[in-house]
């Protein structure tokens, strides 16, 4: 087995919470990385040999990005309504209901070619864990195949056969469909299973119904909640002690204190703000309430197509007055934390050796530098993902 | 002489004025490149042949990115200061004279290294044409060399020993510097003299002043103006006829007029809003009464650490609500008008080959995809520059 050492490295973010501080920095460090995980963190005066060295010549290394909400399969191009719904200019064709159509024409080779790309380029940013979710075939058919497509990228596969009611269907059947037989063709190829809990998609009682429904044969429950409006999602999240609850801008005291007491974390996704001029969620109170955030991109081609994490740390520092150092664990250690993930989001020894090395003597360079392709190399499992080598 | 076709391009940005559009989009193009400099386009089906062909997969190509701002000759990191701005933190060892000290200390070959990663930086991100300016010295032996380290990497050079006046000269005694032995030193090296005219720095007597004493001897001018505060930088901007202003926030009404009347570009710079929480500058305001804009990076260490043209144009799609078509004209044509150039920023015979090839369908994904690296090649001067091949 071959073993490999990083050396050089100016700062490690290790998240390592038996080290100092948020992030667990060490400076001047090494990471032995054997097997595909890490073997040994420290000091690079301490390093032990290892069969081959990697010099990352003073710059930083990071855990890589844990996105734990995204929505990459699906077939279309919505640039124009992005463009309308930015200028205000009208625009009648647009909408899910334009993506689930192109998706349902898509064959299983287009849909698999357009999930790779991302996961190409979001690996290339930095992004060694992704969750994605189903939700633009809204079909027994289309949501199986979506699952099982996404599925050859990831285990955090997630059913969200509730994304929206189709628009041939009445609400209550369209519940019955997704809780019967599209659960059952999804649920060989999920982890997960979601609802969209918002005025105009479900309500919460169906967004019970729903998750009961996958967690009856064990598929595990996460929830889109309150991102438009005010509602019972982020209560019902809590209440059903899930992992996570995803967006969380309309919240009551009493939503952040369930969230709190349930140990529920709050997702928040910036870059959906950020497309869309919808205000942003209140980081800062869930913080600094004790309730655990994970920032997530969302990549979706409706309300957000960035597929950047580090895009979204600058956004959370930027607009969510998270400090930079928030930032990065929400994105990392949080994101793993929002799939109950102990193996990723953070450098120790035996974690899955996914680190990010990036063209920036520290991990601040990711909010103090918005927008600058910053990432210089990316293993996943101990191998050299980007640049390909 | 080696030509070398361009087929399959799915859009082409042209800013052709005699085609339609603000963009002059052109459908399925192709583009010939010969000697450096754009020989033939049009439809793909009616291209000539050339020795090599070049299949851009019906992707989009535009003409590379034109930054008309941007201080990127200094040492020394101040991510510190940033974070300390952004969370709030009490942080009184930053500022620009930080900036100074370090640069100051440093070598010609660090200085020289130092801008050629970020001038490598802004290629890979479609930047290929670039303005650089001085203001970091602040002694005649510093601007001097300053100038003439940037004058390696473009012939868009300024002088700005009117950056701020130094810690221990008296403001008069500095403009007296600036404007004899350091700029008699500056001037081999620059083409361009810039005054940052503003509460704390230069008002509008050492401005008029500065600018004079450069054009005398064959400089152009240019001004930093109404960023932080209202003042009367813009006015003799556009009383002097100058080619651009660059910040213009706070501006009345008559400040639009003269601008408007005098042709004076407004360039704008949202990264530096986004890097401040200061207020955006009134694009709209600016575009809807006849003034022409610019958008560029204004990279520096202080006021906004950014090299991205693309988080440029997305910043004012989102902030400014600049369309999308209208932010990536400022970032190209605009930003060429703001360097008096007709080489560069646009696409058609004779002009200077500097082409962007992105991993999109339209040049709409710049504003819609933020922070995506969507970048896939560039051309310069016909020079195949990114992915080095
Ligand atoms: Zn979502
Ligand atoms: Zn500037």
């Amino acid at each position: 087995m071959t073993s490999t050492v990083i050396t050089g490295i100016g700062e490690l973010v290790t998240n390592d919470p038996a080290r100092d501080g948020l992030l667990g920095l060490v400076q001047d460090a090494a990471v032995v990385v054997e097997g595909g995980r890490i073997a040994w963190v420290g000091s690079a005066a301490d390093a032990p040999d290892a069969d081959v060295a990697v010099d990352a010549g003073g710059r930083a290394v990071i855990p890589g990005f844990v996105d734990s909400h995204s929505h990459l399969v699906f077939a279309g191009d919505r640039a124009a309504e992005f463009s309308a719904r930015m200028t205000g200019e009208p625009y009648t064709a647009g909408g899910i209901r334009t993506t689930v159509a192109a998706t349902r024409d898509a064959t299983d080779e287009q849909l698999t070619g357009h999930v790779a790309r991302l996961v190409r380029e979001m690996l290339r940013q930095g992004t060694t864990t992704v969750e994605i979710k189903s939700g633009y075939g809204l079909t027994v058919r289309d949501e199986a195949r979506s699952l099982a497509v996404a599925r050859q990228f990831t285990d955090e596969t997630t059913f969200l056969g509730a994304h929206v009611v189709p628009a041939d269907l009445e609400p209550a059947a369209y519940v019955d469909l997704v809780t019967g037989p599209m659960l059952a063709a999804a649920a060989p190829h999920a982890r997960w299973i979601d609802v969209f809990c918002e005025d105009g998609a479900f309500d919460v009682d169906q967004a019970r119904t729903i998750l009961a429904a996958g967690t009856d044969i064990g598929l595990r429950g996460r929830l889109h909640a309150n991102q438009l409006t005010y509602g019972g999602g982020v209560r019902l999240a809590a209440e059903l002690g899930l992992v996570a609850v995803d967006h969380c801008t309309f919240l009551a005291d009493a939503d952040v204190d369930a969230l709190r007491d349930a140990g529920t974390i709050a997702t928040l996704l910036p870059g959906v703000e950020f497309s869309t001029r919808q205000p942003y969620p209140d980081a800062r109170r869930l913080i600094d309430a004790g309730v655990r955030v994970a920032l997530a991109s969302d990549c979706n081609p409706g309300s957000c197509f960035t597929s950047s994490v580090p895009l979204c740390i600058a956004l959370a520092v930027r607009e969510m007055r998270m400090s930079p150092a928030e930032a990065l664990y929400a994105a990392t250690a949080g994101g793993a934390a929002a799939l109950d993930r102990d193996d990723v989001g953070s450098v120790a020894p035996g974690k899955r050796a996914d680190l990010v090395l990036l063209d920036a003597p520290s991990y601040v360079h990711l909010a103090y530098r918005p927008g600058v392709p910053l990432v210089a190399g990316v293993w996943q499992g101990g191998r050299p993902v980007h640049p390909a080598v």
